[in-house]
């Protein structure tokens, strides 16, 4: 049971994988400069490691735990065999992507510095070229693993007829997101403490204390700083787009399995339709990357010009291409969902201008709230943080006027036609993250310059060396906001395709409980095949007149609010025994300061290392545990309650946190560029301040919220069988 | 039609207005001390009186033009011709409160501190007695209002049946309720933005920069702080919780009239009780306030134990009579709706535990963020955001715990029974507030005492006396703790049982839109008259499959987060003015630090008063515009949705925000305490900046969240009419 048209998806992630190796081959082949560069690289790479080790030691115990768990669900009955299986592969595979990407990112930090040392076009290629690396492997295995697991079960699953085979298929495949969720919250948070954790020490003791530049050698914290760039910012980031993208393709899918459930042959078009738009996304990417070049001597200007034009490129090529795609399969009111698709695409652009807006330097805002670093610290965060809760106006609009617009073209404009129309969302995320390929590329390049930098410094490779890196770090900087933008709107689009998920599990399950099922079918006088997801919001009274549903909205806001809560307090904890580690290095180890004595860096990367992996369970835990007691006392619409509370507080709280810290960190950016007293004035100290209490927010909390309102929704789907079959209430 | 209990009502406010004048006079009669407190006390009442006059003409300018569109609304048949009558003076009262109150502690400070020369237990009469006053005007004029538009509409009301007729006069009593909260938003903002701003300026430039204590004579924003204090912590507080007070009886009131809408005897009592048990809790209130006496030189903790017997007495005695007052009703289910006053008055009592908990310096959380003092602001704000965050947990849990078992014990554990069980809700909040005059008389004592330190220390009435004024003043912050928890928690329940009203509102909108009625009535194969809330919700598809539902969720989470950041900004931006101004005043006015030239006081007066009237305008009015435009393009589903949004996160963050910024007060009492190097140490300086980063937090953004989630509740129930006939989508 398939069509020809599928087997794009497994060509285009072999050809992903496969440019991504040649684009690490590529890239190692680059000189790695002198001895005391590979001796950093070295220090870097091998703390980096060593916690990406430690990370998947305690991640596999998690992993085991659960796994057991699901075994036995599905040993009584609760769920079907393959669960566990695929909640195994989607972990795996999302902590494979993560670490790929960190690999490459840790070989080449000093490999960018050296080619920034010829010049800054050809910095941009190498640290360019590895973001792309890891853009391809994202994309490259999620579609492979899609694609495998698609084959499995559709050579194993045999005792269904062909629509309810690919429901099953497609729900049972969702577990795999939820693998992908949990390894990827576990490398957000775990990634997010460490590196704020250094950062925030190194920021404390070394920047404003001791009055030393960022980098500089003599700081203990900073070889662990540079280690958190890559754990955090490019391991965290890997598991965590690996997650969004295969979520969106994984629920958009089952929306279409259900929507079309009617009409055998339609059906699996629109199952396969999410995974072709995204093969052909990848291929486009990968189009788009190689035209990414610019003439020796590029102004910045330039370099971004030459970046965006990539990015431009495979969109303007995906936005032609999907319709074609869509055509080709045969779906009807192709011109409906292919608005659903632009429409993705366009939201995300346009969530990505506005964080930009609220967070580069360039503008109002972030000029305001630099600004404010006259007066002291108290305003510089007051005005941050009344800015970052503003600025949520922007995204949260874009994402409601396009939903509803990818739902009304999607739906034939027949608001009544609620499969359609739900399925036309999860297209539109699908859509949005299409060419994450290229996007992700532009975004991981990032974290790679900053290390670049880090390198230069240390190694002392001069002034004009370090600015190149600045400049493309500062690049980097306008790129991720693209990114950031990419990844909030697509979680809270995948998060609503997620909700309608849940209730086509709760067929599913039914269909397990035959007593429970024959309560529904004589309730609503229908079949369970004939049941709409209206039919199910009636049976379990999922309105806003039910407490349960309210409470549970409660419930879920309160979620979003202690997840984050948590992990600032584990980057405070953790950076508190960052500074007195600081603190005593500079004191008892004489000769520090002026560069006599190397202070003792394998001591704070231990701090970190330490640190995050003790902090990261309580809060991760959390976020598994919650929908499981929440269907167990209050029920179907205590789950649902949860859910579309969390979803909807931790949508604006994290734009919140993401665009707060974003405009704090570049305020401070601003002054050092020569406002209000430039470095070492008093409103450069505020400036510091602000951009500390800013790290944990758009680098820990923040970008885990995303994660944390994906996996709520895969738990809850996961264990609908024991919500269905016993709850409390 | 009514009942003789009822004409208790009006005798309980009668007798709270009585006694409220009794007290006034009382404390009139103190002497005000000397020539120099009497010249303090008369700038303070200048400035405030002044900021009112001019707050109450912004407010009357929109009150104008809002009862005129309401007129436009009756007058094309939308709503019913008392509605903007009942607007203005639900409007009118509040404010009324709030300036009685304000009136009673201008004059009540400089007493307090005169008192506090004679003893600690003279100044704590004195500035109790005050806080009485606000408590008993408080609640003795909304039940005066209640009653007199029970009895107005009552009599005028003539061309319905005795049950519709009950409908229609509570639900547009709500109304009233829309007048308070307008009112009521407008001073805690405006109050709100005019406190802080000098309290901030005061303390950047004061404390910090010249290194002068608190309320020193020398600071030029001193009296301005003073002025904030009384028109932001008593005028606002007043009105808000004359808001809280009358919205949750008459929200009550409504569901009592449609949960026994078949049984015109039930009906009328049903809708009385809320009446009547906040009747003879303000009666108890009063015995309460009597009972507040200790021995002379009483300790403070004994004083603490005085001032706790009051409330305590009140409680236990509203928890039996309340009992007596169900049964003499003859209500059936005494014992459940008993039941679920009794967990409302616990879950108000548990969440000023658990604020105290997280608020006071006794605790680990408090000492936790001061710890963190000593490695600089940054780690100061990050733990205090943290802790603010997981602090959340606990009263969302009692919440939603003590939500669900007052539901159960009122719908007799019959979770189907939803009439009933709403009204257990409301019921639950009037029980938390039943005897809010006193916990508002321990509350509004608060700022007494600190006006009466102000007075003190800017009168120079030597250490000992403003000892015993900070002892008073601490005593405060432990009540506030309460008064907060009661604030908080009701405003939660009062908003579900609001969520119903609108349900029931839409209905009596449907009776005047024949059209609508007759394609509501063939759809649902009923007649409205029998309709139940169900039947709406699965009319207007208020499900959480319904994008619109969804959406407007998202809409309603932005609006709670939006509202924060325009009030965080417009402190921001004051407090900005106001340090430009402290700072020239310290540069251009030569002898100000060495006490030979007065400050120009009134120059800092002027820019909280001009900042306050600016800055209301935008985050009030969106509160009143969002629910309009909701409802014009959404539609029913829409504004439920935007309304639970902002529930759910308007709830939480008002808690985080009131939490973390009490913790940061407190953290930083404590270092003043000799913690961490005590004053002027460099903990100390990072603790005031923590301080003041939570001043917005937790006097001017959090409180005024409380009103918001309710103000857009009652206008949303107002427009029912509108946009049941019409909407875009």
């Amino acid at each position: 049971m398939t069509i020809p048209l599928f087997w794009l998806v497994p060509v285009a992630a072999v050809s992903a994988l496969s440019f991504a190796f040649l684009f690490f081959k590529l890239m190692m082949r680059e000189d790695e400069g002198t001895e005391r560069m590979k001796k950093i690289a070295q220090h870097v790479r091998t703390g980096a490691m060593a916690y990406l080790k430690q990370q998947y030691k305690v991640v596999t115990i998690v992993f085991i735990v659960l796994t057991a768990l699901f075994a036995l669900m599905a040993f009584f009955g609760f769920q079907n065999n393959w669960v566990w299986f695929a909640f195994l592969t989607g972990g795996f595979f999302s902590g494979l992507a993560g670490f790929f990407g960190m690999k490459t990112a840790t070989y080449a930090g000093a490999r960018t510095a050296n080619a920034a040392q010829l010049s800054l076009n050809k910095g941009l290629q190498v640290a360019f070229r590895s973001g792309a690396v890891m853009g391809l492997v994202v994309v490259g295995l999620a579609l492979l693993d899609i694609s495998a697991w698609f084959i499995v079960l559709n050579l194993f699953v045999k005792n269904l007829d062909e629509t309810h085979k690919l429901v099953m298929i497609t729900t049972t495949m969702l577990t795999f997101g939820m693998g992908a969720s949990t390894q990827a919250l576990f490398a957000r948070v775990g990634g997010g403490i460490y590196t704020k954790a250094a950062d925030v020490g190194a920021d404390l003791v070394g920047k404003i204390e001791a009055g030393i530049p960022e980098d500089d050698p003599r700081n203990p914290a900073t070889i662990a700083d540079n280690v958190g760039d890559n754990v955090g910012d490019v391991a965290g980031m890997g598991a965590d787009l690996y997650e969004s993208y295969a979520g969106s393709i994984l629920a958009t899918a089952a929306l279409g399995a259900a929507a079309f459930i009617s009409n055998p042959a339609l059906q699996l078009r629109a199952v396969l339709a999410p995974m072709l738009i995204a093969a052909v996304g990848t291929i486009l990417s990968i189009v788009g990357i190689f035209a990414v070049r610019t003439k020796e001597n590029a102004s910045q200007k330039e370099l971004l010009g030459a970046l965006g034009r990539g990015v431009n490129l495979s969109s303007l090529l995906i936005i032609i291409l999907s319709y074609v795609v869509i055509r080709v399969l045969g779906i009807p009111n192709a011109v409906g969902y292919w608005g659903s698709i632009v429409i993705g695409l366009l939201s995300g652009w346009l969530i990505g201008k506005e964080t930009e807006y609220f967070t580069s330097e360039a503008y109002k805002p972030t000029r305001h709230i630099a600004d404010n670093a006259k007066t002291g610290p108290a305003t510089v965060i007051i005005a941050g943080l009344g800015t970052g809760m503003v600025s949520t106006a922007f995204p949260v609009l874009t994402i409601v006027i396009g939903t509803m617009l990818a739902y009304l073209t999607a739906s034939g404009f027949d608001m009544a036609n609620v499969a359609e129309g739900l399925y036309g969302i999860g297209i539109a995320a699908v859509g949005m993250l299409s060419t994450l390929g290229i996007t992700l590329a532009t975004d991981a390049y990032g974290p790679i310059a900053d290390n670049a930098g880090g390198n230069a410094e240390m190694s002392g490779l001069g002034k004009e060396v370090r600015k190149r890196t600045d400049a493309l770090d500062s690049l980097g900087n306008t790129t991720a906001a693209t990114g950031k933008g990419f990844a909030i709107g697509s979680a809270a689009l995948t998060a609503l395709a997620l909700l309608a998920s849940y209730v086509e599990e709760i067929k599913v399950a039914l269909y397990r409980l035959p007593a429970k099922a024959a309560a529904f079918e004589s309730a609503m006088e229908k079949t369970l095949q004939n049941a709409s997801l209206g039919d199910f919001m009636e049976y379990y009274n999922v309105t806003l007149m039910n407490p349960k549903v309210l409470l549970g909205m409660f419930m879920g806001s309160m979620m979003a609010f202690v997840f984050c809560g948590l992990s600032m307090q584990a980057v405070g904890r953790a950076a508190s025994s960052m500074v007195d580690e600081v603190r005593r290095q500079f004191r008892e180890i004489k000769g520090i300061m002026e560069g006599h004595a190397e202070p003792d860096y394998a001591a704070c990367v231990a701090i970190s290392t330490k640190g995050a992996q003790r902090e990261m369970m309580v809060p991760s835990l959390l976020a598994i545990i919650a929908p499981v007691l929440m269907g167990a006392v209050f029920g179907v619409p205590g789950v649902m309650g949860l859910l579309t509370g969390g979803l909807a507080t931790g949508f604006v709280l994290a734009v919140f946190m993401a665009n707060a810290g974003g405009a704090w960190d570049n305020a401070k950016k601003y002054i050092e560029g020569g406002a209000h007293g430039g470095k070492g004035s008093e409103a450069h100290k505020a400036a510091v301040i602000g951009d500390t209490v800013g790290d944990p927010f758009k680098d820990t909390s923040g970008p885990s919220l995303n994660i944390l309102i994906k996996l709520m929704s895969m738990v809850s789907i996961v264990v609908a069988g024991l919500t269905v079959a016993w709850s409390l209430l």
